[in-house]
């Protein structure tokens, strides 16, 4: 397995391959022909948002744990919204909520990175168009949610979309553990197994619809567990396999 | 008032201003500098969607008469909801409607373009930010908005946000036309002085939570008369001062 990192190499931002422990810097492009080139060092490096997706597509109620813990029935499809681009942030960038928005909600989900152009994809053939796997943290503002019933302004504030730390390409998503912490405590706690809805159908299903473009992420829904987070609070998604995502909270 | 399209030039997208029926090549960057250059012919060009919006930020039951219509009470405050730069088309591109999507409908609107990066702007800064009006197609599936809830899958399709013709920069949005036509016949006539949110106010609200970058769109909701729309069928939403933004129905 690969981990592909993004981090700020002389100014500039560049990606980095991970393998064991050993990073070197990509040269070439993470969607098309790239290689390995010389070896870094990893210290120090200032990790960013490993992609730049154009939309997150993500999926409601796809845990079974967490449409019980919202007394919601299962969906018998997908029920999808969009994170726009201005949402995403990268490890250790601050979550930035508003003091006017009310309750503010980690969600742990394992994320799709799409690795080249998709539409209408069929469900055998989903696994070329996905470049790897990613954390998410879905933040979303309660109140207004159960306000609003659309999730657009909700889940769609900038900051509200923490990404990362890296790709994992070559990861098999069937069975990973899907962590959130705050502040060290452990708050949510499954396995990818749990999905309702699984990877491949996912992506068929939102490519029915929509072009998915490179870099692009699907956020495969949220397990039982979500619960606030507040200014001062440190909030770590865990994706067995990717690593964490760490942010602070900040009011803005 | 000065009217910007964008057009196939020698095999490649360029802007042009129109005054008075007269066409000149832009050069420069219409959000940035830019002067208007040699003056063309403008019949025969093939005309492209004006701008590429990262995304369209619509607003839900914005018009008196369209709240009564789908009988429910008056918003307190905008309701948002996201369609993605995927769905973009221009004028006289086909609108794809899948077999399996039900009743599907036009819904005529009147679009901001965002010239320059926005976000927390006070509401008597917002015209700064706005770089002028459009006409936009807000298509949705009806049968799939009232069973999803969501508005994401049902607005969300390739091909469902038609924008064009031009972007009419310099023209006062606060009482101008807004009207759909199927197969020529009238089906929305309504005026944007009945907008329940003014323009400076969904500016100011939406920047209250996302960014706007150059080039994204604000759709400001549809008056009452929406109608389904089939294959075959040629749809208009005509905006004035804008023009009209025609594209024909296929089946996908």
């Amino acid at each position: 397995m690969i981990r592909l990192y993004c981090f700020e190499h002389e100014g500039v931002p560049r990606h980095a391959a991970e393998r064991e422990g050993t990073w070197r810097l990509v040269e070439g492009d993470i969607f098309g022909e790239w290689s390995e080139g010389p070896e870094i060092p990893s210290e120090g490096a200032r990790v960013l948002a490993p992609v730049q997706p154009s939309k997150i597509v993500c999926v409601g109620l796809n845990y079974k744990d967490h449409a019980l813990e919202q007394k919601k029935p299962l969906p018998e499809e997908p029920l999808l919204f969009i994170k726009p681009s201005t949402s995403v942030i990268g490890p250790g960038d601050p979550i930035c909520v508003p003091s006017w928005a009310g309750r503010i909600d980690h969600e742990a989900e394992l994320g799709i990175v799409i690795g080249k152009r998709a539409y209408r994809v069929p469900l055998q053939e989903t696994q070329d168009y996905v470049l790897g796997l990613i954390a998410v943290n879905d933040v979303t503002a309660r109140d207004l949610q159960n306000k609003d019933g659309q999730y657009t302004r909700c889940k769609g504030f900038d900051t509200f979309a923490p990404i990362g730390p890296c790709v994992a390409v070559g990861l098999d998503g069937r069975d990973l553990s899907v962590r959130a912490y705050v502040n060290g405590q452990l708050r949510q706690d499954s396995r990818s197994r749990e999905l309702i809805f699984t990877i491949p159908e996912l992506i068929t299903f939102i490519t029915s619809v929509m072009t998915l473009m490179p870099g692009d992420i699907i956020s495969t829904g949220t397990p039982s567990g979500i619960g606030p987070i507040t200014p001062g609070d440190s909030v770590t998604v865990h994706v067995e396999g990717v690593g964490a995502l760490t942010n602070r909270v900040v009011l803005q």
